[in-house]
């Protein structure tokens, strides 16, 4: 490491949250403005301009795309003989919401985030996901797409995530929602709109109703398919 | 560029799509075999091993998500006061299905592809779109992240999007699902499965039947919306 580099990283008012990163990272950031954005919650951001704030979802965002890229790619290497199918379904396993939140508690990132803990009652494990590419995304601003490409995949794949299970397991969410409103004592109920057996075109719409909101509308000529659907929507707008 | 290059353009049996190729790309490609096979619509392909094609398809996988990073970074880059809602609704036009089938069209892709037009009655123009993604990836294969980056900025958004437009335009599903229905003669039916004002949640739900198919199902307060949502999702299933 260069000898500035070093100095800086010793006196620097923010050693801490340096250290902590090189130990995450394996690398000093440059750019360490980017990684403190990047751990701000919006909920401890301030406006910086009317209808926007210094939080970190714009670099979730720029990050979340870089991950899907460098996943793709990996697949498209790995699997040589497998169809666009396979890989589009091995990639949403990949980055799945609880996947990124998974990989961010493994990095640590959970310890580093800033939030304002009064503005939720709970605090959504979301938080840690987003985290998680929103540094990515200021990785990728920092060093570029190469540098990010390889601490994804030396760094999270190689270590964090298991290629096998990730072929094998079927995401089954109406078993994810069921757990999670049992754990979280929620009321629910799937509830047949349209009854398949008894309309022309033989489709099943289902709602899934939470402590009596919609949170789920789907239709399928198979009812079990009908009530993935309708968990997985949920799963995605509650952050099952 | 250098002499043994020259010399393989000029003798090479593929000399006509290489100077095509040159032509659209603004240089020669590395490994042809990559740009060929994204040129390869599936109608094309033949099996080169159980479920597994020789088309575009795997490429097209790649270089949407290509496309979709180099998009968000120019979004981000371009917009530093806009919030991730902007950027994503941005990009999600920036590389719609129709803008995608018209860039392949600018570029000339479409006089390139290699399809077997016996297998459908008239060629999807998703075709084009597809093949120009597919582009993308074997430009990222053969000369990596930065040099796709470098094409799609110099080459498709500096020339073929106009950033004003994208910014005004409001994507009308309903209208561009309309004039297609009407052009394609089909009949069509946004059918109010359940209405708003007699159910306690006040949830409309639709369905968008086409030719006695269910191509949309969508639910919302607003009917209007709801509307738009059963539109766009018709305008994805059908490559609208």
């Amino acid at each position: 490491m260069p000898i500035h580099k070093k100095i800086r990283a010793y006196f620097s008012p923010e050693k801490k949250l340096l250290a902590s990163l090189r130990n995450i990272l394996g690398f000093y950031p440059g750019n360490i403005s980017l990684y403190k954005l990047a751990l701000r919650h919006s909920s401890a951001a301030k406006h910086i301009k009317k209808g926007v704030k210094d939080s970190n979802e714009r670099l979730e965002f720029l990050g979340d795309s870089v991950i899907g890229t460098v996943v793709a790619d990996y697949l498209f290497q790995k699997y040589p003989y497998k169809d666009e199918g396979f890989l589009t379904k091995m990639r949403s396993k990949m980055v799945s919401r609880a996947k990124h939140n998974q990989i961010a508690v493994k990095l640590g990132l959970n310890q580093l985030i800033v939030a304002n803990n009064d503005r939720f009652g709970s605090k959504p494990s979301s938080i840690n996901g987003d985290a998680y590419e929103a540094l990515i995304g200021a990785i990728y601003l920092d060093k570029g797409f190469k540098f990010a490409q390889k601490f994804i995949l030396k760094r999270i794949i190689n270590v964090h995530i298991d290629m096998d299970e990730m072929e094998t397991i079927e995401t089954d969410f109406k078993s994810k929602f069921i757990e999670w409103a049992q754990k979280e004592k929620k009321e629910f109920e799937f509830e047949t709109v349209v009854d398949g057996a008894e309309v022309a075109d033989k489709q099943f719409v289902l709602h899934l109703v939470v402590d009596g909101k919609v949170v789920g509308n789907a239709q399928h000529l198979s009812k079990k398919k009908a009530e993935q659907m309708v968990a997985e929507q949920a799963c995605q707008k509650l952050h099952i």
